[in-house]
Protein backbone atom coordinates (compact mmCIF):
# COMPACT_ATOMS: atom_id res chain seq x y z
CA UNK A 1 0.00 0.00 0.00
CA UNK A 2 1.15 3.30 -0.98
CA UNK A 3 0.48 6.25 1.60
CA UNK A 4 -0.08 9.84 0.03
CA UNK A 5 -0.30 13.02 1.51
CA UNK A 6 -2.70 16.22 0.07
CA UNK A 7 -2.02 19.58 0.78
CA UNK A 8 -5.82 21.37 0.57
CA UNK A 9 -7.04 24.47 0.07
CA UNK A 10 -10.62 25.03 0.32
CA UNK A 11 -13.41 27.88 0.69
CA UNK A 12 -15.27 26.19 3.73
CA UNK A 13 -18.53 28.40 2.94
CA UNK A 14 -20.89 25.57 1.03
CA UNK A 15 -19.80 22.63 3.33
CA UNK A 16 -20.31 21.40 6.72
CA UNK A 17 -17.11 21.63 8.03
CA UNK A 18 -14.37 18.98 7.10
CA UNK A 19 -15.69 15.78 8.89
CA UNK A 20 -18.27 13.30 6.65
CA UNK A 21 -21.79 13.75 7.79
CA UNK A 22 -24.85 12.03 6.42
CA UNK A 23 -26.78 13.57 3.62
CA UNK A 24 -24.73 16.98 3.87
CA UNK A 25 -21.90 18.21 1.47
CA UNK A 26 -18.51 17.81 3.70
CA UNK A 27 -14.78 18.15 2.64
CA UNK A 28 -14.46 14.95 3.44
CA UNK A 29 -17.24 13.47 2.09
CA UNK A 30 -16.39 15.09 -1.19
CA UNK A 31 -12.70 14.39 -1.46
CA UNK A 32 -12.80 11.00 -0.57
CA UNK A 33 -15.77 10.46 -3.02
CA UNK A 34 -13.50 11.34 -5.86
CA UNK A 35 -11.08 9.55 -4.38
CA UNK A 36 -12.99 6.25 -5.04
CA UNK A 37 -14.41 7.86 -8.47
CA UNK A 38 -10.49 7.69 -9.19
CA UNK A 39 -8.92 4.69 -7.58
CA UNK A 40 -12.16 2.44 -7.37
CA UNK A 41 -10.53 1.52 -3.72
CA UNK A 42 -12.16 2.02 -0.02
CA UNK A 43 -10.60 5.11 0.82
CA UNK A 44 -10.14 6.28 4.51
CA UNK A 45 -8.57 9.86 4.44
CA UNK A 46 -6.83 11.51 7.16
CA UNK A 47 -7.24 15.23 7.70
CA UNK A 48 -4.46 17.32 10.93
CA UNK A 49 -7.84 19.23 11.81
CA UNK A 50 -11.06 18.59 11.52
CA UNK A 51 -12.25 21.99 10.30
CA UNK A 52 -15.77 23.19 11.23
CA UNK A 53 -18.61 24.51 8.84
CA UNK A 54 -17.97 27.51 6.85
CA UNK A 55 -14.06 27.41 8.19
CA UNK A 56 -11.40 27.69 5.02
CA UNK A 57 -8.11 25.85 4.36
CA UNK A 58 -5.07 27.65 2.68
CA UNK A 59 -2.66 24.34 4.20
CA UNK A 60 -4.92 21.90 5.71
CA UNK A 61 -2.93 18.35 5.30
CA UNK A 62 -4.39 14.86 4.66
CA UNK A 63 -3.48 11.23 3.99
CA UNK A 64 -4.79 8.32 2.91
CA UNK A 65 -3.71 4.70 1.66
CA UNK A 66 -3.70 3.04 -2.05
CA UNK A 67 -2.74 0.44 -4.31
CA UNK A 68 -3.07 2.13 -7.39
CA UNK A 69 0.05 3.13 -8.65
CA UNK A 70 -1.30 6.77 -10.20
CA UNK A 71 2.21 9.30 -10.02
CA UNK A 72 1.64 12.03 -7.68
CA UNK A 73 1.14 14.81 -10.30
CA UNK A 74 -1.12 13.07 -12.15
CA UNK A 75 -3.51 12.26 -9.01
CA UNK A 76 -3.26 15.89 -8.26
CA UNK A 77 -4.52 16.71 -11.82
CA UNK A 78 -6.92 14.07 -11.57
CA UNK A 79 -8.49 15.39 -7.86
CA UNK A 80 -8.37 19.22 -9.40
CA UNK A 81 -10.36 18.48 -12.27
CA UNK A 82 -13.10 16.20 -10.91
CA UNK A 83 -13.17 17.96 -7.86
CA UNK A 84 -15.60 21.51 -7.16
CA UNK A 85 -13.34 24.48 -7.22
CA UNK A 86 -14.06 25.46 -4.09
CA UNK A 87 -11.77 22.71 -2.84
CA UNK A 88 -7.71 22.41 -4.72
CA UNK A 89 -5.11 20.38 -4.09
CA UNK A 90 -1.89 22.03 -3.55
CA UNK A 91 0.35 19.23 -3.71
CA UNK A 92 0.15 15.28 -3.87
CA UNK A 93 3.51 13.50 -2.22
CA UNK A 94 4.20 9.90 -1.88
CA UNK A 95 5.24 9.85 2.01
CA UNK A 96 6.60 6.93 4.58
CA UNK A 97 3.73 4.31 5.62
CA UNK A 98 3.44 5.30 8.83
CA UNK A 99 2.87 8.95 8.13
CA UNK A 100 -0.64 10.52 9.78
CA UNK A 101 -1.71 13.75 8.93
CA UNK A 102 -3.17 13.79 12.01
CA UNK A 103 -1.28 12.01 14.78
CA UNK A 104 2.40 13.52 13.30
CA UNK A 105 1.21 17.31 13.07
CA UNK A 106 3.96 19.09 15.55
CA UNK A 107 2.42 22.18 14.99
CA UNK A 108 -0.53 24.38 13.34
CA UNK A 109 -1.13 27.53 12.10
CA UNK A 110 -4.79 29.67 12.05
CA UNK A 111 -5.64 33.32 10.77
CA UNK A 112 -8.51 34.76 11.61
CA UNK A 113 -9.24 37.92 9.13
CA UNK A 114 -11.84 40.87 10.70
CA UNK A 115 -12.53 43.25 8.32
CA UNK A 116 -12.67 46.91 9.78
CA UNK A 117 -13.70 48.29 6.55
CA UNK A 118 -17.76 50.16 7.10
CA UNK A 119 -18.64 48.19 4.15
CA UNK A 120 -17.51 44.21 3.24
CA UNK A 121 -17.03 44.54 -0.14
CA UNK A 122 -19.29 41.83 -2.20
CA UNK A 123 -16.67 39.60 -2.70
CA UNK A 124 -15.36 39.44 0.78
CA UNK A 125 -18.53 38.64 2.94
CA UNK A 126 -17.95 35.00 3.18
CA UNK A 127 -13.94 35.02 3.70
CA UNK A 128 -14.22 37.52 6.93
CA UNK A 129 -16.18 38.31 9.78
CA UNK A 130 -17.20 42.37 9.31
CA UNK A 131 -17.14 43.99 12.43
CA UNK A 132 -17.04 47.61 11.88
CA UNK A 133 -17.63 49.41 15.43
CA UNK A 134 -14.46 50.44 17.15
CA UNK A 135 -12.20 47.85 18.67
CA UNK A 136 -9.28 49.09 20.71
CA UNK A 137 -6.86 47.57 18.71
CA UNK A 138 -3.96 48.40 20.37
CA UNK A 139 -5.47 46.17 23.66
CA UNK A 140 -6.09 43.12 21.84
CA UNK A 141 -2.28 43.38 20.27
CA UNK A 142 -1.78 43.72 23.90
CA UNK A 143 -4.11 40.73 25.13
CA UNK A 144 -3.01 38.36 21.92
CA UNK A 145 0.55 37.13 24.01
CA UNK A 146 -1.20 35.99 26.74
CA UNK A 147 -2.12 32.96 25.04
CA UNK A 148 0.78 31.76 24.76
CA UNK A 149 2.47 29.07 26.43
CA UNK A 150 1.03 25.84 28.28
CA UNK A 151 -2.37 26.55 29.77
CA UNK A 152 -5.34 24.68 30.27
CA UNK A 153 -7.69 26.40 27.77
CA UNK A 154 -11.00 24.85 29.46
CA UNK A 155 -12.80 28.17 29.29
CA UNK A 156 -12.06 28.81 25.13
CA UNK A 157 -13.45 25.41 24.13
CA UNK A 158 -15.54 22.32 24.06
CA UNK A 159 -15.68 19.30 23.35
CA UNK A 160 -17.41 15.96 23.56
CA UNK A 161 -18.71 14.24 26.33
CA UNK A 162 -16.71 11.35 25.80
CA UNK A 163 -13.73 13.36 26.17
CA UNK A 164 -14.89 14.98 29.40
CA UNK A 165 -11.88 13.74 31.44
CA UNK A 166 -8.82 14.84 28.62
CA UNK A 167 -6.65 17.07 29.48
CA UNK A 168 -7.87 20.16 28.29
CA UNK A 169 -3.85 22.01 28.55
CA UNK A 170 -2.72 22.77 25.26
CA UNK A 171 0.26 24.60 23.71
CA UNK A 172 0.62 27.79 21.78
CA UNK A 173 3.89 28.91 20.35
CA UNK A 174 2.50 31.99 19.75
CA UNK A 175 -0.50 34.30 19.37
CA UNK A 176 -0.69 37.23 17.84
CA UNK A 177 -2.89 40.05 16.10
CA UNK A 178 -1.64 42.13 13.78
CA UNK A 179 -3.15 45.48 11.79
CA UNK A 180 -3.19 45.02 8.22
CA UNK A 181 -4.21 48.71 6.63
CA UNK A 182 -3.96 48.13 3.16
CA UNK A 183 -6.63 45.38 3.40
CA UNK A 184 -8.34 47.07 6.28
CA UNK A 185 -8.36 44.37 8.04
CA UNK A 186 -7.41 42.96 12.09
CA UNK A 187 -5.49 39.34 11.33
CA UNK A 188 -5.11 37.16 14.32
CA UNK A 189 -2.51 34.72 13.68
CA UNK A 190 -1.98 31.53 16.28
CA UNK A 191 0.05 29.11 15.86
CA UNK A 192 0.53 25.58 18.26
CA UNK A 193 0.43 21.94 19.06
CA UNK A 194 -3.24 21.15 18.85
CA UNK A 195 -6.06 22.90 19.66
CA UNK A 196 -9.83 22.23 21.91
CA UNK A 197 -12.80 22.42 19.47
CA UNK A 198 -14.14 26.24 18.90
CA UNK A 199 -10.86 27.36 20.65
CA UNK A 200 -9.59 29.63 17.95
CA UNK A 201 -12.95 31.42 17.29
CA UNK A 202 -12.91 31.50 21.61
CA UNK A 203 -9.93 33.24 21.52
CA UNK A 204 -11.17 35.68 19.14
CA UNK A 205 -14.00 36.42 20.79
CA UNK A 206 -12.40 36.96 24.17
CA UNK A 207 -9.86 39.38 22.10
CA UNK A 208 -13.04 41.36 20.69
CA UNK A 209 -14.33 41.48 24.02
CA UNK A 210 -11.13 43.31 25.03
CA UNK A 211 -11.21 45.16 21.72
CA UNK A 212 -15.11 46.36 23.11
CA UNK A 213 -13.88 47.08 26.59
CA UNK A 214 -15.82 44.35 28.02
CA UNK A 215 -12.56 42.18 29.28
CA UNK A 216 -9.48 43.53 29.88
CA UNK A 217 -6.41 42.27 29.04
CA UNK A 218 -5.40 41.72 32.68
CA UNK A 219 -8.43 39.40 32.65
CA UNK A 220 -6.82 36.31 31.06
CA UNK A 221 -4.92 34.77 33.78
CA UNK A 222 -8.06 34.76 35.82
CA UNK A 223 -9.98 32.95 32.48
CA UNK A 224 -7.10 29.69 32.43
CA UNK A 225 -8.29 30.16 36.31
CA UNK A 226 -11.87 29.89 36.17
CA UNK A 227 -11.85 26.96 33.34
CA UNK A 228 -15.28 27.68 32.69
CA UNK A 229 -16.65 28.32 29.24
CA UNK A 230 -19.33 31.16 30.35
CA UNK A 231 -16.71 33.81 31.48
CA UNK A 232 -14.28 33.90 28.02
CA UNK A 233 -16.05 35.78 24.99
CA UNK A 234 -18.07 34.24 22.35
CA UNK A 235 -17.24 32.19 19.59
CA UNK A 236 -16.41 34.32 17.28
CA UNK A 237 -18.21 33.26 13.42
CA UNK A 238 -16.47 30.43 11.36
CA UNK A 239 -16.27 32.68 7.70
CA UNK A 240 -12.83 34.55 9.23
CA UNK A 241 -10.87 31.89 10.45
CA UNK A 242 -8.24 29.77 7.98
CA UNK A 243 -6.34 26.90 8.87
CA UNK A 244 -3.38 28.35 7.03
CA UNK A 245 -0.74 25.26 6.99
CA UNK A 246 0.32 21.92 9.33
CA UNK A 247 3.71 21.25 9.98
CA UNK A 248 5.44 17.87 10.09
CA UNK A 249 8.76 16.81 11.54
CA UNK A 250 11.25 16.44 8.33
CA UNK A 251 11.53 12.65 6.84
CA UNK B 1 -39.30 64.45 -6.89
CA UNK B 2 -35.74 64.14 -5.18
CA UNK B 3 -33.54 62.36 -7.81
CA UNK B 4 -31.26 59.91 -5.94
CA UNK B 5 -28.07 58.56 -7.30
CA UNK B 6 -26.80 54.99 -6.08
CA UNK B 7 -22.91 53.70 -6.57
CA UNK B 8 -22.79 49.73 -6.25
CA UNK B 9 -20.55 47.15 -6.19
CA UNK B 10 -22.10 43.92 -6.32
CA UNK B 11 -20.84 39.83 -6.97
CA UNK B 12 -22.91 39.25 -10.55
CA UNK B 13 -22.23 35.31 -9.95
CA UNK B 14 -25.63 34.61 -8.25
CA UNK B 15 -27.23 36.80 -10.96
CA UNK B 16 -28.92 36.79 -13.91
CA UNK B 17 -27.32 40.16 -15.35
CA UNK B 18 -28.69 43.78 -13.89
CA UNK B 19 -31.76 43.43 -15.88
CA UNK B 20 -35.03 42.63 -14.50
CA UNK B 21 -35.96 39.28 -15.45
CA UNK B 22 -39.69 37.52 -14.47
CA UNK B 23 -38.91 34.74 -11.61
CA UNK B 24 -34.45 35.18 -11.91
CA UNK B 25 -32.99 36.68 -9.52
CA UNK B 26 -31.26 39.96 -11.27
CA UNK B 27 -29.53 42.83 -9.52
CA UNK B 28 -31.73 45.38 -10.48
CA UNK B 29 -34.89 43.50 -9.85
CA UNK B 30 -33.07 42.76 -6.26
CA UNK B 31 -32.51 46.45 -5.56
CA UNK B 32 -35.95 47.63 -6.91
CA UNK B 33 -37.49 44.98 -4.33
CA UNK B 34 -35.34 46.94 -1.56
CA UNK B 35 -36.07 50.11 -2.56
CA UNK B 36 -39.90 49.78 -2.39
CA UNK B 37 -40.26 47.91 0.74
CA UNK B 38 -38.60 51.39 2.12
CA UNK B 39 -39.96 53.74 -0.07
CA UNK B 40 -43.57 52.31 -0.61
CA UNK B 41 -43.43 54.21 -4.05
CA UNK B 42 -43.24 52.45 -7.44
CA UNK B 43 -39.55 52.59 -8.48
CA UNK B 44 -38.09 53.04 -11.66
CA UNK B 45 -34.16 52.68 -11.57
CA UNK B 46 -31.67 52.93 -14.49
CA UNK B 47 -28.12 51.92 -14.43
CA UNK B 48 -25.46 53.56 -16.43
CA UNK B 49 -24.81 49.69 -18.35
CA UNK B 50 -26.62 46.72 -18.03
CA UNK B 51 -24.31 43.89 -16.82
CA UNK B 52 -24.27 40.10 -18.04
CA UNK B 53 -25.14 37.35 -15.92
CA UNK B 54 -22.07 36.71 -13.73
CA UNK B 55 -20.25 40.05 -14.29
CA UNK B 56 -19.15 42.16 -11.53
CA UNK B 57 -19.27 45.81 -10.89
CA UNK B 58 -17.52 47.78 -8.33
CA UNK B 59 -18.81 51.04 -9.37
CA UNK B 60 -21.82 50.27 -11.60
CA UNK B 61 -24.06 54.12 -10.80
CA UNK B 62 -27.76 53.84 -10.65
CA UNK B 63 -30.24 56.56 -10.33
CA UNK B 64 -33.98 56.49 -9.72
CA UNK B 65 -36.75 59.51 -8.50
CA UNK B 66 -38.78 59.21 -4.95
CA UNK B 67 -40.60 61.84 -2.68
CA UNK B 68 -39.41 60.06 0.38
CA UNK B 69 -37.36 62.69 2.48
CA UNK B 70 -34.96 60.41 4.02
CA UNK B 71 -31.32 61.25 4.59
CA UNK B 72 -28.69 59.91 1.80
CA UNK B 73 -26.90 58.28 4.44
CA UNK B 74 -29.94 57.01 5.90
CA UNK B 75 -30.49 55.55 2.66
CA UNK B 76 -27.63 54.11 1.95
CA UNK B 77 -27.29 52.02 5.60
CA UNK B 78 -31.03 50.96 5.41
CA UNK B 79 -30.41 50.04 1.58
CA UNK B 80 -26.95 47.72 3.45
CA UNK B 81 -28.77 46.15 5.68
CA UNK B 82 -31.78 45.26 3.76
CA UNK B 83 -29.65 44.02 0.52
CA UNK B 84 -27.99 40.68 0.08
CA UNK B 85 -24.32 41.20 1.09
CA UNK B 86 -23.77 40.21 -2.85
CA UNK B 87 -24.64 43.82 -3.37
CA UNK B 88 -23.26 46.63 -1.67
CA UNK B 89 -24.35 50.18 -1.83
CA UNK B 90 -20.92 52.63 -1.47
CA UNK B 91 -22.90 56.13 -1.88
CA UNK B 92 -26.33 57.64 -2.16
CA UNK B 93 -26.18 61.22 -3.65
CA UNK B 94 -28.79 63.48 -4.33
CA UNK B 95 -28.66 64.80 -7.85
CA UNK B 96 -30.40 66.99 -9.99
CA UNK B 97 -33.65 65.94 -11.33
CA UNK B 98 -32.51 65.88 -15.32
CA UNK B 99 -29.83 63.32 -14.03
CA UNK B 100 -29.96 59.70 -15.64
CA UNK B 101 -27.62 57.16 -14.93
CA UNK B 102 -27.36 55.96 -18.38
CA UNK B 103 -27.95 58.98 -20.75
CA UNK B 104 -25.45 61.35 -19.14
CA UNK B 105 -22.56 58.71 -18.95
CA UNK B 106 -19.06 59.93 -20.48
CA UNK B 107 -17.15 57.10 -19.89
CA UNK B 108 -17.19 53.85 -18.84
CA UNK B 109 -14.22 52.11 -17.46
CA UNK B 110 -14.11 47.65 -17.71
CA UNK B 111 -11.62 45.95 -15.78
CA UNK B 112 -11.00 41.89 -16.84
CA UNK B 113 -9.18 39.65 -14.76
CA UNK B 114 -7.06 36.50 -16.53
CA UNK B 115 -5.44 34.45 -13.47
CA UNK B 116 -2.30 33.14 -15.21
CA UNK B 117 -1.49 30.70 -12.08
CA UNK B 118 -1.59 26.92 -12.14
CA UNK B 119 -4.35 26.42 -9.81
CA UNK B 120 -7.03 28.54 -9.37
CA UNK B 121 -7.61 29.46 -5.90
CA UNK B 122 -10.90 28.20 -4.53
CA UNK B 123 -11.90 31.66 -3.36
CA UNK B 124 -11.83 32.99 -6.60
CA UNK B 125 -13.25 30.49 -9.07
CA UNK B 126 -16.24 33.23 -9.51
CA UNK B 127 -14.27 36.40 -9.38
CA UNK B 128 -11.48 35.11 -12.36
CA UNK B 129 -11.11 33.63 -15.93
CA UNK B 130 -8.82 31.06 -15.08
CA UNK B 131 -6.95 30.68 -17.74
CA UNK B 132 -2.96 28.81 -17.36
CA UNK B 133 -2.00 27.44 -20.88
CA UNK B 134 0.67 29.61 -22.61
CA UNK B 135 -0.20 33.24 -23.56
CA UNK B 136 2.39 35.54 -25.77
CA UNK B 137 1.57 38.22 -23.12
CA UNK B 138 3.75 40.67 -24.85
CA UNK B 139 1.77 40.59 -28.24
CA UNK B 140 -1.40 40.59 -26.28
CA UNK B 141 -0.25 43.89 -24.87
CA UNK B 142 1.24 44.96 -28.27
CA UNK B 143 -2.33 44.48 -29.67
CA UNK B 144 -4.62 46.19 -27.29
CA UNK B 145 -3.97 49.59 -27.88
CA UNK B 146 -5.09 49.06 -31.46
CA UNK B 147 -8.63 49.24 -30.19
CA UNK B 148 -8.52 52.42 -29.50
CA UNK B 149 -10.19 55.08 -31.32
CA UNK B 150 -13.51 55.65 -33.04
CA UNK B 151 -14.26 52.44 -34.74
CA UNK B 152 -17.32 50.37 -36.11
CA UNK B 153 -16.84 47.24 -33.49
CA UNK B 154 -19.48 44.76 -35.47
CA UNK B 155 -17.46 42.16 -35.36
CA UNK B 156 -16.83 42.80 -31.85
CA UNK B 157 -20.75 43.08 -30.50
CA UNK B 158 -23.86 41.83 -30.76
CA UNK B 159 -27.56 43.69 -30.46
CA UNK B 160 -30.99 42.95 -30.52
CA UNK B 161 -32.88 42.48 -33.70
CA UNK B 162 -34.61 45.81 -33.34
CA UNK B 163 -31.05 47.75 -32.96
CA UNK B 164 -29.69 46.00 -36.03
CA UNK B 165 -29.54 49.44 -38.41
CA UNK B 166 -28.06 51.75 -35.22
CA UNK B 167 -24.51 52.45 -35.63
CA UNK B 168 -22.22 50.45 -34.11
CA UNK B 169 -19.20 52.70 -33.83
CA UNK B 170 -17.65 53.27 -30.57
CA UNK B 171 -15.12 55.35 -28.97
CA UNK B 172 -12.51 53.79 -26.97
CA UNK B 173 -10.52 56.26 -24.94
CA UNK B 174 -7.90 53.54 -23.95
CA UNK B 175 -7.27 49.76 -23.98
CA UNK B 176 -4.67 48.05 -22.43
CA UNK B 177 -3.18 44.54 -21.12
CA UNK B 178 -1.04 44.85 -17.92
CA UNK B 179 0.51 41.89 -16.23
CA UNK B 180 -0.52 41.95 -12.43
CA UNK B 181 3.09 39.83 -11.40
CA UNK B 182 1.87 39.89 -7.18
CA UNK B 183 -1.86 37.86 -8.09
CA UNK B 184 -0.36 36.15 -11.14
CA UNK B 185 -2.85 37.76 -13.36
CA UNK B 186 -3.03 39.65 -16.72
CA UNK B 187 -5.63 42.07 -16.29
CA UNK B 188 -7.73 43.73 -19.59
CA UNK B 189 -8.22 47.52 -18.83
CA UNK B 190 -11.08 49.43 -21.47
CA UNK B 191 -12.13 52.61 -20.98
CA UNK B 192 -14.94 54.07 -23.39
CA UNK B 193 -17.79 56.11 -24.05
CA UNK B 194 -20.00 53.23 -24.39
CA UNK B 195 -20.01 49.80 -25.56
CA UNK B 196 -21.74 47.17 -27.27
CA UNK B 197 -23.39 44.37 -25.50
CA UNK B 198 -20.33 41.57 -25.15
CA UNK B 199 -18.01 43.86 -26.46
CA UNK B 200 -15.73 44.01 -23.83
CA UNK B 201 -15.96 39.92 -23.52
CA UNK B 202 -15.32 39.84 -27.66
CA UNK B 203 -12.20 42.02 -27.26
CA UNK B 204 -10.57 39.91 -24.62
CA UNK B 205 -11.50 36.72 -26.15
CA UNK B 206 -9.66 38.37 -29.10
CA UNK B 207 -6.89 39.22 -26.89
CA UNK B 208 -6.53 35.63 -25.62
CA UNK B 209 -6.55 34.20 -29.64
CA UNK B 210 -3.35 37.03 -30.20
CA UNK B 211 -1.95 35.44 -27.15
CA UNK B 212 -2.51 32.21 -28.05
CA UNK B 213 -1.17 32.82 -32.22
CA UNK B 214 -4.30 31.84 -33.84
CA UNK B 215 -4.84 35.78 -34.60
CA UNK B 216 -2.17 38.45 -34.68
CA UNK B 217 -2.03 41.71 -33.84
CA UNK B 218 -1.93 43.22 -37.31
CA UNK B 219 -4.67 41.23 -38.01
CA UNK B 220 -7.38 43.93 -35.59
CA UNK B 221 -7.78 46.10 -38.65
CA UNK B 222 -8.90 43.27 -40.65
CA UNK B 223 -11.49 42.82 -38.10
CA UNK B 224 -12.63 46.07 -37.89
CA UNK B 225 -13.05 46.07 -41.87
CA UNK B 226 -15.08 42.45 -41.78
CA UNK B 227 -18.33 43.78 -39.83
CA UNK B 228 -18.62 40.13 -39.26
CA UNK B 229 -18.34 38.54 -35.65
CA UNK B 230 -17.22 35.02 -36.50
CA UNK B 231 -13.94 36.14 -37.25
CA UNK B 232 -12.85 38.04 -33.60
CA UNK B 233 -11.68 35.71 -30.94
CA UNK B 234 -14.88 34.09 -29.19
CA UNK B 235 -16.99 35.75 -25.86
CA UNK B 236 -15.03 35.62 -22.73
CA UNK B 237 -16.42 34.34 -19.77
CA UNK B 238 -18.32 36.73 -17.74
CA UNK B 239 -16.75 35.78 -14.27
CA UNK B 240 -13.69 37.62 -15.25
CA UNK B 241 -15.43 41.23 -16.27
CA UNK B 242 -16.25 43.87 -13.58
CA UNK B 243 -17.79 47.53 -14.24
CA UNK B 244 -15.13 49.80 -12.46
CA UNK B 245 -16.49 53.48 -13.08
CA UNK B 246 -18.61 55.63 -14.38
CA UNK B 247 -17.62 58.93 -15.05
CA UNK B 248 -20.15 61.97 -15.25
CA UNK B 249 -19.98 65.44 -16.55
CA UNK B 250 -18.81 67.97 -13.42
CA UNK B 251 -22.20 68.97 -12.04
Amino acid sequence: MRNLKLTLAYDGSDYHGWQVQPDRPTVQGTIVHTLREITREKIWLHAAARTDAGVHALGQVANFKTRMKIPPENLQRALNSLLPPTIRVGAVEEVPPHFHARWHAQAKTYRYRLLRAPICPPFLWRQVYHYHYPLDEPAMARAAPLFEGEHDFSSFGTWDADEKEKSKVRAVFSSRVQPDPEKQELVYTVRGRSFLRYMVRKLVGTLVNIGKGSLRPEDIPRLFEARDRSQAGPTAPPEGLYLVSVEYPRP
